[in-house]
């Protein structure tokens, strides 16, 4: 029911990152001394199909939902956090919100079920699939129709408006659990490797925690499970809204930005669901959440910083959108040799 | 004759930092999962003697002189490069004129010392002490009134304006072989591990780099010999004058964003010569030219970055900024549990 997630997105552009390569070598430094600033010049080149690609359009996103593995004691915060915090990202008070009032990017939260439906406000589009997903300690997360919503409201969360680059966001308590029983089903990690503290859960806690991702496993994950079914079972409807969202952008010629464990969880069941889509994700930080380098390096991406932040929201890479327009400043306006009068080496 | 350089700075306030750390508890987030930016925020916090500090002048100084040691053939770049990297660097087509531009930063070119003298151009202040350095392979690098010229050159760098940050670039062909030498000097580090190629120089120069380092330090430098000898024997005019601005802007209460390979071969000679210094030092980047993250290791110094860069001028210094700008954003704009109606955890 969701052929379109398998289409592959078109293949950046290869003309346009060789002419990028060549202007690079142009410009008045050695050459690659930018290091990956230059390498970021050239895969925007490659997306935006032009040699001197632009940052004018960055968009955010938050997805946000309840989950309904916090049953089972997974979480520091208590599960009315979501909503609050969702109120508290529109209000213009969490620390996606300021990034994106830094960088001038559009910027709005998408609430796909909270367990209490929340009310009207500006930058928030509700859709209330549900009051949060079922526990995947018990059942199935998400039913078939609950996934193909959330997939879709990913996909359709920002067609209406220009965009040069995607950063996706999340918020749900619980969902480091969903994140790292994901990462788990598709890597074949162990557990106790695998799940951290998130928010910052007790040792108790996190003892709780690897058994509920343990019997989540046990109940949903063989061999043979398609990662689509491993994202219905065990994910949540704003992890859901990401792999369409990343799938969506790439279609659409369109890189994501990703952040951190819960983004990269839903960047990882996009590739495998879609594999080309690899092509249009730029990987923005490493995060102090255990386990994320772990993930990150078993997929060869090399994240731009490592702050040692964990906070989500998709901060890790609204701190990051700005090596990218450093990158991208630097590529198109830095004089050659040539218009410079420079001597070359 | 250069006593100011020993009067040691204020230590950044304690009172605000702690305030500083108290309010970031109180911000919507889990504790301390905003990672190095908080740390920065309360860092700038005690720089600025204000629990909330904003980064609202920026200043940029690229100092620029030519080096006798050119002479042994160290450089994959003639030395015409020098002057013609001032005038791209005024003209606005050189990386760290374009970082400038992108925070609005306030930038000029100092010239201490070219081969030819330079013209008048706006942003660029000719102090002209000499056409470069003598050849260290020979002879001390600077006399000693050249020295203290450069030095109050780079404390005078920037009194006449605000200033809440300050980032000292460097562009002189050959002062990788400088910064080399001053490294070995100062650590006791083999010549092998800490010359590396600079701008690019082939097996033949690195061979020649090398050498030279290892007569300049045969000829000048012995244990009991001071850091401020070494820096005249060894150092450039532009090296000087980063080490007066950073000791000076420590006095006034400036921190100093360091860049890479040359700036971090001036902030070791600073806190050598006034140990105090280091409290007011904020490491940027780590370089891919070889052995700078030797150094910084060898003195504990966490830069904020890592993206291969290797082209000096204040570049990853000026890349750096915009993490400093997130840091200050998201602890002055944040919202605290408390106003934004969010349990704790």
């Amino acid at each position: 029911m969701n052929s379109w997630l398998r289409i592959p997105p078109t293949a950046p552009c290869v003309q346009s990152r060789e002419l990028a390569f060549e202007h690079q070598r142009q410009l008045t430094k050695p050459s690659g001394s930018l290091g990956r600033l230059e390498q970021l010049a050239i895969d925007f080149a490659g997306y935006q199909k032009t040699p001197v690609p632009q940052l004018k359009y960055p968009v955010i996103r938050v997805f946000a939902a309840d989950h309904g593995v916090v049953a089972e004691g997974v979480s520091a915060f208590p599960q009315a956090v979501t909503a609050q915090m969702i109120y508290n990202f529109v209000a213009g008070g969490a620390a996606i919100t300021v990034l994106a009032k830094q960088h001038a990017a559009d910027f709005s939260v998408i609430n796909l079920g909270t367990v209490e439906p929340l009310g009207e406000m500006p930058k928030l589009v509700n859709i209330q699939i549900a009051a949060g997903t079922e526990n995947f300690c018990q059942t199935a997360a998400m039913t078939p129709q609950q996934m193909k919503t959330a997939l879709e409201a990913g996909r359709d969360s920002c067609t209406d408006l220009p965009i040069d680059c995607f950063i996706g966001g999340e918020m749900g308590i619980g969902n480091t659990t969903s994140a790292a029983a994901i990462f788990c089903a598709l890597l074949g990690t162990d557990v106790d490797d695998i799940v951290g503290r998130g928010t910052g859960v007790d040792d108790a806690g996190l003892q709780r925690k690897r058994q509920a991702v343990q019997r989540g496993l046990g109940l949903h994950v063989a061999a043979e499970t398609s990662p689509e079914e491993i994202l219905r079972c065990l994910g949540g409807f704003e992890i859901a809204a990401l792999v369409g969202a990343y799938i969506g952008h790439a279609q659409r010629g369109v890189p994501s930005l990703i952040d951190g464990y819960i983004t990269t969880a839903a960047a990882l069941l996009a590739c495998r669901i879609c594999p080309s889509v690899a092509d249009w994700l730029v990987f923005s930080h490493c995060s102090a959440e255990a386990a994320h380098a772990l993930v990150l390096n078993s997929i060869d991406a090399q994240p731009l910083v490592n702050l040692d932040m964990r906070l989500g929201e998709g901060s890790g890479a609204g701190v990051a959108l700005s090596l990218i327009q450093s990158s991208l400043l630097l590529h198109s306006q830095m004089a050659t040799f040539a218009e410079a009068g420079v001597s070359e080496s």
